[in-house]
């Protein structure tokens, strides 16, 4: 991948916002009015775009609802306004994200149960069954495909596999892995898929998006929970006449139109696992040299982001390590274990392996000091 | 004010996304990391000066909250969560957004009655006073300030008077005023302002932001309707560690900082309004010429955004001029009346009366071959 400048200046290894290309960012450098037609292109391009990255389409009965704001937000849009007065969530749960969906649930009055897991636990198939055998009344499960909290990724296949057996709905918080492990929507039986502009397909921050059966959203009319975080108008709205509902994040939106064709120059969402892949090795590989042990093994890894453990050593310094690492403009980010101190370096967005070693001759200049 | 490149380009005279200098674009050329302190840094930085140019402070008791996504986002979030489960709002509406406010309270299942008015009236102070006078179960009340479906500036400060005298909370949807229309906080006594990034402070959108009195917010707790639009929730966190709870656009924000440089550079919200006045008045002169009538009389009218009658000759279409105009980098906007056909055209933004006169030059080429 040909290096751009701003490489050379900082670089985020974090799960997003992060490192975008210079040529994504150049696209901002135009004011775009909302209803414009080449904007309403722009736009039925892009939902197009993310249904065939995502192995489906319109004519197969899917739909790519955009929603402005963080991941977050379309997350509860897409539990807000799926499921019905008189449904019942259960989150499989294994990190943060999982518990947030259990917040979202619980705060919009959806009647919602957990399955609760270690985070450095993959959720057990045969938990999830046997729950969804005891509680008849459950409708839709939401589980997290790779959870940031460690970077351990969940076995989203094997669980709609599960969920579709059932005849109950599958929503995926794939805001982390979409655009850089690949997720087929219809080989797997995921119903809603859930990810950001700003992880794995390399844009920038502003808006979300939901990718769901097309007859989920028809079924779904009167239920949201609220005005701006309605799906369905949303989509309705998309639909009439190409336009947002309210205000899009133009900017935002002009830079995710490049970051999708520098996906499918890069060879598509295969090439850019295998790079992430490579950036993942190649960090886990370098940090152990230097004394950093993984908090997971290489079987529950993702190659998006990786949790090492604070070494034992009471000069250890996190906040040190990660200043010295900033005057070099290269940015890691902290831990969100709930016991155990430890940070978290990211593998994805516009970084390769070259990266990785300008990062790991640096956190060795900061060891050897140390 | 110096012309930039961007300006000869393409010109938004619309109520935001709007024309923003190419400065401001420029800053969103870097990824800046959302947990890094010069990002936290920069995010107070704006908090501060927000409340600054509202003539308020942290020190007199008052908070800036920024929200992720589109105006209505935030004003939503300010009613889902300042607004108690036993209160009861009363929305003063004389057009699109003084509705939406009432169907965001609907949807809350907050108690909501409006008062309504003609959209091309301004709300009679003597029939808010009766309103409030006969139903004493109303604890907030709502207005939109610049109502954008006509353009009509609405008197907030006299308004403010009749509420606060009756001890009631007042919210001002300030979305298309703030930053070009001087309102003081403390002095006309409105509680809480709601206002966006991409309108009259000249910026992208992405986010939006209320501004309350800090006593609201702390008593406001456990209101929330919604997790992502938690007013409090997003408050506590930035005093806690300056970060967002859920991620940041933060290329918006970079940018963001700059529109402030920039209003402060101009002399601040006097001169811009003065600006704002003189695009204003040139382009209705300028219109009278070419024979388009506006809906509003000039008492009513704000400088924000100006409704013209289409002619009613059956050889004028809209679409046409719209073309015409977009062909030569110039974005007018349709009409948002209920009845009365009439297309708007904004004269805020990055633009000044020798733009004005660029776009008549090009309406009057228009109107000369029709």
């Amino acid at each position: 991948m040909e290096k751009d400048s701003d490489h050379q200046r900082h670089l985020l290894f974090t799960p997003g916002p992060l490192t975008t290309s210079s040529q994504v960012k150049r696209e901002m450098l135009i004011d775009c009015g909302s209803r414009e037609p080449r904007f309403i292109d722009l736009v039925r391009h892009i939902r197009d775009d993310l249904l065939q990255i995502a192995g489906v389409s319109k004519s197969a009965g899917y739909e790519a609802v955009p929603m402005q704001g963080s991941g977050t937000f379309a997350v509860e849009s897409a539990i807000g306004s799926l499921i019905p007065r008189n449904g019942k969530l259960l989150v499989i749960v294994n990190g943060a994200y999982g518990r947030r969906m259990v917040q979202i649930a619980e705060r919009l009055g959806i009647a919602v149960t957990s399955l609760d897991f270690e985070e450095t636990q993959i959720p057990a198939p045969d938990v999830i069954e046997a729950a969804l055998d005891q509680d008849q009344s459950v409708t839709h499960v939401a589980v997290v495909h790779c959870e940031t909290t460690t970077g351990i990724l969940n076995p989203v296949e094997i669980i709609a596999g599960i969920v579709s057996r059932r005849q109950k709905i599958l929503l995926v918080d794939a805001m982390s892995s979409f655009g850089g492990i690949p997720i087929n929507l219809a080989h797997t039986g995921i119903d809603v898929l859930i990810s950001s502009a700003n992880k794995c397909l390399e844009s920038v921050p502003g808006f979300a998006f939901v990718l769901t059966r097309r007859d989920l959203l028809e079924g779904a009319r009167g239920n949201a929970r609220s005005v701006s975080l309605d799906l369905v108008a949303q989509w309705d709205a998309l639909e009439k006449d190409g336009q947002f509902r309210f205000t899009p994040p133009t900017h935002a939106i002009l830079a995710f139109r490049q970051a999708l064709v520098e996906l499918h120059e890069e060879g598509g969402v295969d090439a850019r696992y295998q790079r992430y892949r490579d950036n993942h090795d190649a960090l886990v590989r370098g940090m152990k040299e230097l004394g950093f042990e993984s908090l997971l093994s290489p079987e529950q890894s993702s190659p998006v982001i990786t949790t090492f453990l604070e070494p034992s050593e009471e000069t250890f310094d996190f906040t040190a390590l990660y200043e010295h690492l900033a005057a070099h403009d290269l940015i890691i980010y902290p831990g969100k274990l709930s016991e155990t101190p430890s940070f978290r370096i990211g593998t994805i967005g516009r970084i390769n392996p070259d990266d990785i070693r300008r990062l790991l001759d640096a956190i060795r200049a900061f060891v050897i000091v140390a």
